[in-house]
């Protein structure tokens, strides 16, 4: 069975501004789900959603059929409706895959997994960027090399504050005098979340073959397990005593 | 300068139940406040705050004046105002330390914190529980042995919804056949917090010497560095480019 | 390409002792090996060697063609060759997987891949333990429930000398009172290390299908990805000034 | 009682070359071992020992007499016995703290507790470092900012082969275009172990206040806590079923 991705996308950008036009046509959701298509095949079946669309694109079903979310969103953060936030943190929870893309950082979904303020750094110069591999076997960097070169990017610099990743997997070197890790995932309830920093509208960085290829490896890497045949595991529930205690006898004979 | 403490109790059950009120007369805060002061002395300066004061005793004043906060509900989290978790949260992102203990597991500020449910499993069964120190080189099990019995106890057992925690200190055994993630540490900002789960309003186990060491190691282990005389790690901001990038060319013209 | 498996085992109690031979007649080599093909069929190339094979069976080339390594040793830990062990450490860091199964806490190739003692607690009295998983989210659980159940088990508990595990999956409850991290994983270099401490030679623990189950995801996860199509990353090499240093003034005169 | 401090240098270079003896005319490990000691006074207790005294200064009387060990090596790595090596790293995993400096990454005391190859790239171009604090409320940076800027500096960059930290304080940028994580901690036993990248003996990076503030900070840091007045955690051993299974009556009476 395929893994069922939905990129969702604050989408103005695109439609406001020239140079982002010309940079992404068909908006950045498509330039990522191409690129995605292309490297996973029938792997993958890629849907999109984005802010203007009735509850943004992401009803309960849409939510509930899907194993990889990718968001990217930028400057309308505060009109993610928190009734939406709570629909995604939830399937979060029960097992979705989230990749929170570069100025995503900020959204309200990332902050609420992370509790913590998930501010940052940044500067807009067209400055050089590297984005160095500190965890060389990790599969989200397969095919990739020793680190990934970006001749215009955006800075974001540390203090970025979040929780302690699980796993850290990139560092960011920047032309300006800053660093940043940009490659970071964690755990939260039965799902796993990848914040991959790389990409910002006015650059071609979705274009980098390299970029490309992490955020496919992020999405083979982020689609939970098949489901279990056992039973689930309990959420916060009383239980009774198990048949365990007092009445089982040690057996000795063995030894 | 001493550590400054509040510790925090919801503070009913204690008036409505006999039980309870025969084991903390004063509050379960008043309980360990005690017990921390008889082991750290002038060390630490103590104070409580409850419920059922103005601002649950928790003004902004008073949050601004902590070092290191405990925190004890079970009844009525949904009772704590959401403005004063706001004000609680954004302190710990500031550097306060904050211990929060049993049932405050489901506590709104801890579960803003996490980023997860913070679901479990529990019993009421008086069985025995055996904490046991996996991290023995911690200062929060300093003076305390290889594992700490309580006769009595509630269950607390997993799948215990957090998220990975930066140190795992203490697993728990209990008589009926599970096992807890009872001692746990994560970095929030600049704050700490470390989760501990001992302690019942109908067990006296805030009376039992090791309960009290490692709450007493918490506080010191929680309290924030002396104050920097150097400037604040700047947050969420832009940043001009440094002198270090004014002997190269950036490319301004893409904006 | 099936990920090529080695599954080492000392292979000695086998031979020696009517009670385990009765478990596993073939070795608990060809019994773990069986259960994996099961579930993986096509997807896994098995093989084995022993102790008292030359090279202990692990000859560079059979060494250099492993993805995944699973080691099973007990009573003869001293006997294994360093240059066989220094053999493996180097394979591991290039990228190979390597399960360690048990009693295998004390073999040479997990001390001198965690840097600690790996010393525990141990009793050999046919208890009950339960493995509880605390990251239900991981691969390494896919299929299986919120705990696995064995009536008859020896007992490793805490202090487990180890450093602290890269991911916690599942901890162990014994009947007589201890806590065990029985499920650990770890990155060394480019590969990845999982310590599964199921097992023990006079029960027929490896016959038992959950175990089974957590061995072949275990297999699964720990197989590298495949080959980059890029350059390695470098080691410990001197480099030369990169071009992006090249606009800039280097002060070579302190030289 | 003081802290008892032993910082090891190598001792070589300072009295082969007459740049490095300007720069630290009676050694580095005096020049460190002034700046802890203006700065924790009578905290500390500080002495030193080097590679060509006998059993390089490091008796055994010496070693367990330490708390924390400080330690610098570069050209001479391979001549530090075995044995001596293995006397420091048993203590390390008894409590003692161990702060590793600049190029002893490729000590084999190092090595031996991270149980990877530890190797990295370098450059001597006497270039631009900042070093820059990814986790502020981390004791290790009390009294620092954001960052730490070294105008001229070894290089040393990712990919640097070690465990994944337990904690990642202070990562490095380089005018070149390398990041490296500089600044990092593990649990080894009881021990604590703290990598600090910064110094080389060209430069005088040993006498800047701000690393001279870390490497103070480290030492407070890496002390272990008070003697436990309890038993000891035990260490590898059998042990007897416990009263607990089954003679252990559950009181239901208190419900």
């Amino acid at each position: 069975m395929p893994i069922r991705v939905t990129i969702w996308n604050e989408f103005r950008h695109e439609k406001t501004n020239e140079t982002i036009r010309n940079i992404y046509p068909d908006g950045i959701h498509n330039t990522i789900g191409a690129a995605v298509k292309q490297r996973l095949g029938d792997a993958v079946d890629i849907n999109s959603a984005t802010l203007d669309e009735p509850e943004h694109g992401l009803t309960q079903d849409v939510v509930d059929h899907t194993d990889v979310m990718l968001w990217w969103g930028h400057a309308a953060h505060q009109e993610v409706a928190d009734e939406i936030v709570e629909r995604v943190y939830r399937r979060v929870l029960k097992g979705m895959g989230l990749m929170v893309l570069h100025s995503s950082h900020y959204s309200k979904i990332f902050k609420r997994l992370m509790g913590t303020d998930c501010g940052l750094l940044w500067r807009e110069a067209a400055e050089r960027e590297r984005i160095w591999c500190v965890n060389p076997g990790h599969p989200i960097t397969n095919g990739l090399g020793a680190y990934i070169e970006l001749d215009h990017s955006e800075m974001y610099g540390e203090h970025f504050d979040i929780p302690t990743p699980d796993e850290l997997i990139y560092i960011s070197w920047f032309e300006g005098g800053e660093v940043f890790r940009t490659g970071c995932t964690w755990t939260r309830g039965k799902g796993r979340v990848f914040y991959f920093g790389a990409g910002h509208e006015t650059f071609p960085i979705y274009h980098n073959a390299d970029i490309q290829q992490v955020i496919a490896n992020g999405v083979q890497w982020l689609a939970p397990a098949p489901a279990s045949p056992y039973r689930e595991n309990a959420a916060h529930a009383p239980v009774p005593l198990s048949p365990i205690a007092g009445d089982h006898e040690v057996d000795e004979s063995i030894h």
